[in-house]
């Protein structure tokens, strides 16, 4: 008997990130998958745990920077030591896949694969894993499946894919992906209802996912042809790798392959769900009815709508309204959550002074 | 040929203060005269350089709370060890100021003692110095003279003298002291030009300062007899003081003597002056043409009139208006400039959840 799409489900987990968004919590060591402020665990967790129930530990993979494979190891035990995939430099998420499907194939030759960032919340942990059954079902025909997150709110932040059609069973074709927009067609997509957030998470067979690469960036195929010579995963691999990939180009899933695609479909999911992409977006995942959100030893008077973070020392925040205190042993942050985007300005600065070592 | 008012100066410093308006940067071990934050030097000793040029080391006094003893011998390492007297117990001013004269006397029969706090700021040094020798000769005839700074805005923070008829020579006599203002008589006493801010220092002849505790607060004498049988400054001495001293009542100079004492004048000091008594009054000590009062590692970006200082870990402020930031090694406040006063508050919080440690 043939088996489900569920059964042929591979799990890989992108936990390449390493941006200084939320500095000075995130650190080139600790990058934001791997923070904790969410009771003890961290986003990387979170991920992984939000697909446990639909994806046993040996058909996941996490895909990370090499030098945070140790840390990702320590966050996730379970996983088989060698389904944590080091990238020797950043190239984006295109390569990712590719190696990802690659890995998937060896462990299961008819392996539907599912792409997710390592760094995203959802509220509802059972619909998100609806969805990606959905999807991979949905998948199990050749198509490239997305999710589309159903807006609550006019955002100017995120990029969104337009459904052409209606949905039918939750899945629609996708008409078009759309940039981040303005204020003025961010509330026409949102009244519209035909206009999702891209949550950056592909479901699609791994052998359409190799194909695809092939076809749209095959420098990619190039760079990693020699990896066809070695059992993957062995030692050897991992070596060749190393050499081979930082020669891929840098290239996103989104542009690279998404673009040029025309066998696309989008699962609309409805779970509650963050890009977890600023100090501002934070704010939003405060427990209901809380003024304020708050992690480590804090005291807040008369504060709301603020974001009062500390890993060390202890922080008393009075009469602030929608400003960000965030501190750390060596590092404090102030800003109002409408200047979340400033945290750049003000790693450049660290940089500029030569505090590297605060990075 | 008898000895001229500036030749039998005595300079008292009451430095006893252990606030936690400066929380957290003063803290039990450290009050806001032993702080850093003005260049290198503390508020103690930039007290003690300022009537440096009129008052040999010899002729100095420091009154300190007993736990403070050490840290302010390190910091004034020119005065003689025994001229750093520690009160056992807090006790306020009065019996400071008989300590004090009685010390003073014992150096020198005829002395006339100024008594100063150690924790306010001045920038005319030299105003303060004339000011002071004014004082003396005005004291000479057995008056109790206070400095009264001209007010420069309608304060309401501050004690104000009133004086009674015009200056003669920079001296008047005293109407009567009025305790702190609503803002509306605050302005009348800006546009009236009769009333100065209540600065905390007195200059009076040591045995009319001795007169007048006796007098006036007579349960002092009576706590401090026994110290009348030992050498003044001796071992012996300081022994008995320890005991002795925590039976004294605790009464301010102003309460216990200035209210009963007729023979009160006033020299006028036009000098900028500051009682740094929140972090409020901090932000007008910033340099001329500064946005901010900074100290320490700290990046100010887009923001004025704010008080960032860091006693250690690396403070970036972005877009703030009129806000303190305030970083130690295991504690930070967060407060808007206009709320100062609700360092009291945080101070009570952090007790109350059972974190002394950090006060």
């Amino acid at each position: 008997m043939a088996r489900s799409a569920h059964q042929r489900l591979v799990c890989a987990v992108m936990a390449g990130g390493s941006g200084t968004r939320f500095w000075p919590l995130s650190r080139k060591g600790e990058p934001k998958q791997l923070l904790r402020f969410f009771g003890d665990s961290t986003l990387l967790r979170a991920t992984v745990d939000r697909i446990a129930p639909i994806c046993p530990p040996e058909r996941r993979l996490v895909i990370t920077a090499a030098h945070l494979v140790d840390a990702v190891r320590d966050v996730l035990p379970e996983l088989p030591s060698a389904h944590v995939i080091g990238e020797p430099a950043p190239r984006n998420t295109a390569p990712c896949m590719a190696v990802a499907a690659m890995v998937a194939q060896s462990l299961d030759p008819d392996a539907i694969l599912v792409l997710l960032p390592a760094d995203h919340w959802v509220a509802d942990a059972n619909a998100f894993q609806r969805a990606l059954l959905r999807a991979a079902e949905a998948a199990d025909d050749g198509q490239i499946v997305t999710l589309g997150v159903v807006p609550t709110q006019p955002e100017t932040g995120y990029g969104y894919i337009e459904q052409d059609g209606p949905a039918l069973d939750g899945v629609a074709r996708v008409a078009r992906f759309v940039e981040k927009p303005d204020l003025a067609r961010a509330v026409q997509f949102l009244q519209g209802g035909q206009h999702l957030w891209n949550a950056g998470v592909f479901v699609v067979r791994a052998d359409r996912a190799r194909q695809a690469i092939d076809r749209y960036v095959p420098d990619i195929g190039k760079a990693l042809a020699e990896l066809r010579n070695h059992a993957v995963g062995g030692e050897a691999w991992h070596a060749v790798l190393k050499v081979a990939f930082p020669h891929c180009p840098n290239v996103s899933i989104d542009y690279g392959v998404m673009e040029h695609e025309t066998e696309i479909a989008v699962v609309r999911l409805d779970a509650g769900w963050s890009d977890v992409g600023t100090w501002h977006s934070i704010l939003g995942l405060r427990p209901a009815g809380a003024a304020n959100f708050t992690y480590g030893p804090v005291l807040t008077i008369d504060s709301d709508q603020c974001v009062v973070i500390s890993k060390g020392p202890f922080v008393a925040a009075v009469g602030l309204h929608n400003v960000a205190v965030v501190a750390t042993d060596d590092a404090t942050l102030v800003l109002p959550l409408d200047r979340s985007q400033d945290v750049r300005q003000v790693v450049a600065e660290v940089t500029a002074r030569g505090r590297a070592d605060l990075l």
